[in-house]
C-alpha cells in the first residue's frame, strides 16, 4: 500500500483480495490510504465516516465482504450464501440510513440464495459469483458516472456560447470521494476537462461540513483542474462578476415531477442562477430517481444536530444560547432546473423525467438478476472492460 | 468595572473620566469589559480589533482621548488643541482604512483650532469642549440609530400583513457591537421588539468571520429576542418554509442611484427575497451615503486574505493548494432594495435617495461647527437628553 496518490484520484483501490480506501476523515490535511481486510474493517470505516457518500458506502461495504471471503474456504453453496447474507446485514447496521448499502445487500443475498441449487456451479465458482457481485457494483458505478459525465458535458457544450471557455459552479462534493471514482456533477466537470473545455471551476465551501472546501477542492487540486473556492454567500457576486456557463450539482433524490432534494443551499443557487440566466443542471444516476413521490412536498427534510453549525473541530464558533436550524438538504422546484437533469441515459427536462425514467427503472430492476449471471460468464474479460478503475 | 452585563447590551461604557469596552475578541465565549484609560489603550483596542465596526472605532478612539485629557492639566488653549490633534492623528493610524475615525479626528481638531482665540473660554472650559466633542459623537450615534430603528419599524409595520407576528431575517452584525449602542439593521429589529411585534429573528452565520453567529447571535440572546441562527446557504429554504416579513441589512456605502455596498452575501439575499416577494430593506445613517459616486459600478470591491476562508482559529478547514476568492462585500443594485433605505430622516426608495439626502448631507456638514458650540452651552442638560446611554 502506498501513501502517494496517482494521477487519477481514487477513494477506493481494489484488486481481487485487496482493498484500500482513502481515509476521508484525514482530508484535506492528510492523504492516507488504509487497508480494509474484512467486513469488520469495512463496518468501522463506514461507521467512522472514513468513507462517505451513499454509493461509496455501498461499494466499500460489499467489497469488504468480497475481500473477506476471497481468503476463506467454504464447503457448500448454502454456507456461502448464509455467510455473505450475515455479513452484508451487519454492514448495513454501520449507517442504516444509507439506502444504497441496504439495496446492495438485498440484491446480492437474494441472487445468491436463488442460485444455491444451481448444480452447474462448483462451490468455488459460487464464491466467485459473490465476489463478482461486489465488483460489478463498483464497476457499474464508474460506468454510470462516466455516462452521466459524457451526456452532461455534451449538453453544456451544445447549449453554451463559448465552448472553449466553460466556467462551472458546483456545490458540495459529488466526485470520486462520494462515488466509486468519477462522480456525478463532478463527473460532468471531469468530462468537460478531459475535452479541454474547462476554463475555470468554482466550488462552494458547503457549510456546515465544508465538503466543498475539504473534498471538492481537494479533488480539483488533485486533478489540476483550474479552480477557486468561494463561500456559500458568494454565488450571486460570482455570477455578477464572472461569465458562468452553467451550475451543475448532484442530487439526493429526484421525484416524479422533477423536484430535486440536494445538499442545503442548492435551491438558493438555483434561484440566483435563474436571476442571472445561468443554466442550472442536476446530475445523478437512475438510482436517485424516486417515482413513488409525486412532488418535492412529500420529501421529509432531515434536520441535523446544532453542534455541526456551532462548532468546528471542537471549537465553539457561535454565541452560546442561540437556537439553530440545521436542515441537511433542501428541495429545488423543477422549474428552477433550467439546464436539465443529467442521467446515464441522457439529459432530460424535469417535466420529462417521469416518462423517461420510470420504464428504465423497472427494466433495470428486472435485469439485475439475469445480468449477474450473464456477466459472470464473461468474467475473464472483466478487467478489460472496467475502464481501468480496478487497481492492480 | 464589572464583568456582568446589564439588561441593555453596551459595547461601550462611558462616564466622564472613565471608559470600559466589551472585548469583542473574546466573544462569544467570554463577556469581558476592559478599561481604556488613555489613547494608548484606545489605539491598542482598535488595532487588535477588540472593538470593530467603523462607528464604534471612531467613538472609542475619541472617548479614549476624552478620558486621557480629563485627568490632565493644561496651561493654554493652544496646548490643548495641539495635544488633542496629535493624539487623534495617532489614533487614526491604528486602522487607517476606517474613515470614520479620520473624519472625527479632523472635525474635532479643526473645531478646537478655530476656537483657540476665543477669549470668552477659560482653559478649563476649552478642555471641556474637547471632551464634549467626543461625547457628542457617542450620543449622536445612538440618537441617529434610534431614529433609524423607529422609522424602519414603522415602515415595516405599515406595510406588512400580520403586524403582531413579524419575522425578520438579517445578515452580518449591525448592532450594539458595531455602533455606539443600538445598531442600524439590528436597531430596526430592537425597535420592533420594543413594540412587542417581533415573533422571530433569523440571523445568518456570515462567513468568513462569522459576525452573525458570534456577534448578532450574542446580541439577540442577550436581549431575549426570539432568534435562530441559520447558515449563509439557508435564506432560500428559510423563505420557502417560513413567513418572513422582511429582510433588513446594514450598509457600508450607499451611492447616488441607491446601489448599496454591504457585507458579502447581501446581493444574494436580496435576489432570494425578490424571488419570494419578501421586502428587502437597507438601514444606515446619512454618513453612509456617498453622493460622489453615481452607481455601484464605481465602488471598488475590497478583497481580503485567503486565510480567512481556509482556516478557523488557526485550524485548516480547506484543501491545501486551492485558490480562493474572498471579496469582503458585494453591491446590491437599487432595484433589489424593494422595501426601502431606512435612514434617520425616514425610509426612502433607492431612486429618491439622491434627492432626499444630498441636501441633508450638505446641511449637516455646515451645522457641525456651529452645533458643537450650541450644544456646549447646554452641557448641564447633556445627561438628561442622552437616552440613558451614558453609563454611570
Amino acid at each position: 500500500m502506498s501513501n502517494t496518490v496517482d494521477s487519477n484520484l481514487k477513494a477506493i483501490r481494489y484488486d481481487r483480495g485487496n482493498l484500500d480506501i482513502l481515509d476521508q476523515l484525514q482530508l484535506p490535511t492528510h492523504t492516507e490510504y488504509i487497508p480494509i481486510k474484512n467486513t469488520e474493517d469495512g463496518w468501522d470505516a463506514i461507521k467512522q465516516m472514513k468513507v462517505r457518500g451513499a454509493p461509496a458506502i455501498a461499494i466499500v461495504g460489499c467489497l469488504s465482504m468480497a475481500v473477506e471471503i476471497y481468503h476463506m474456504e467454504f464447503q457448500s453453496h448454502q454456507e456461502i450464501a448464509d455467510y455473505v447474507k450475515d455479513k452484508l446485514n451487519y454492514l448495513v447496521t454501520a449507517r442504516p440510513t444509507a439506502v444504497n448499502m441496504k439495496e446492495a445487500s438485498d440484491w446480492i443475498s437474494k441472487m445468491l440464495q436463488e442460485l444455491t441449487t444451481d448444480s452447474d456451479l462448483s462451490v468455488h465458482a459460487f464464491k466467485e459469483l459473490a465476489i463478482e457481485a461486489a465488483e460489478i457494483l463498483f464497476e457499474d458505478d464508474v460506468t454510470i458516472n462516466k455516462d452521466i459525465g459524457r451526456h452532461g458535458a455534451e449538453h453544456i457544450l451544445n447549449h453554451c456560447q463559448d465552448k472553449d471557455n466553460v466556467n462551472i459552479l458546483t456545490h458540495c462534493n459529488t466526485g470520486s470521494l462520494a462515488t466509486a471514482g468519477y462522480g456525478t456533477a463532478l463527473g460532468v466537470i471531469r468530462a468537460l476537462h478531459e475535452k479541454n473545455r474547462i476554463k475555470h471551476v468554482y466550488c462552494t465551501e458547503t457549510r456546515p461540513y465544508n465538503q466543498g472546501a475539504r473534498l471538492t477542492a481537494y479533488e480539483l487540486v488533485h486533478e489540476n483542474i483550474p479552480a477557486t473556492l468561494i463561500l456559500d454567500s458568494m454565488p450571486a457576486i460570482l455570477m455578477s462578476h464572472h461569465d458562468i456557463t452553467a451550475v451543475v450539482v448532484g442530487a439526493d433524490r429526484v421525484v416524479a415531477n422533477g423536484d430535486t432534494a440536494n445538499k442545503i443551499g442548492t435551491i438558493q443557487i438555483a434561484i440566483i442562477a435563474k436571476h442571472f440566466k445561468v443554466p442550472f443542471y442536476v446530475a445523478c444516476p437512475l438510482t436517485t430517481f424516486d417515482p413513488s413521490k409525486e412532488s418535492g412536498k412529500e420529501i421529509a427534510i432531515e434536520e441535523r444536530p446544532h453542534i455541526e453549525m456551532t462548532s468546528i473541530k471542537g471549537q465553539r464558533i457561535a454565541a452560546h444560547g442561540i437556537d439553530c436550524w440545521n436542515p441537511a438538504f433542501d428541495v429545488t422546484p423543477a422549474e428552477l432546473i433550467t439546464g436539465g437533469i443529467v442521467t446515464e441515459y441522457g439529459v432530460f427536462k424535469p417535466s420529462e423525467i417521469k416518462e423517461k425514467l420510470t420504464a428504465k427503472k423497472m427494466e433495470k430492476d428486472k435485469m439485475n438478476m439475469n445480468g449477474q449471471m450473464r456477466r459472470r460468464s464473461s468474467y475473464s474479460s472483466f478487467k478489460t472492460i472496467d475502464n481501468g478503475m480496478i487497481q492492480q
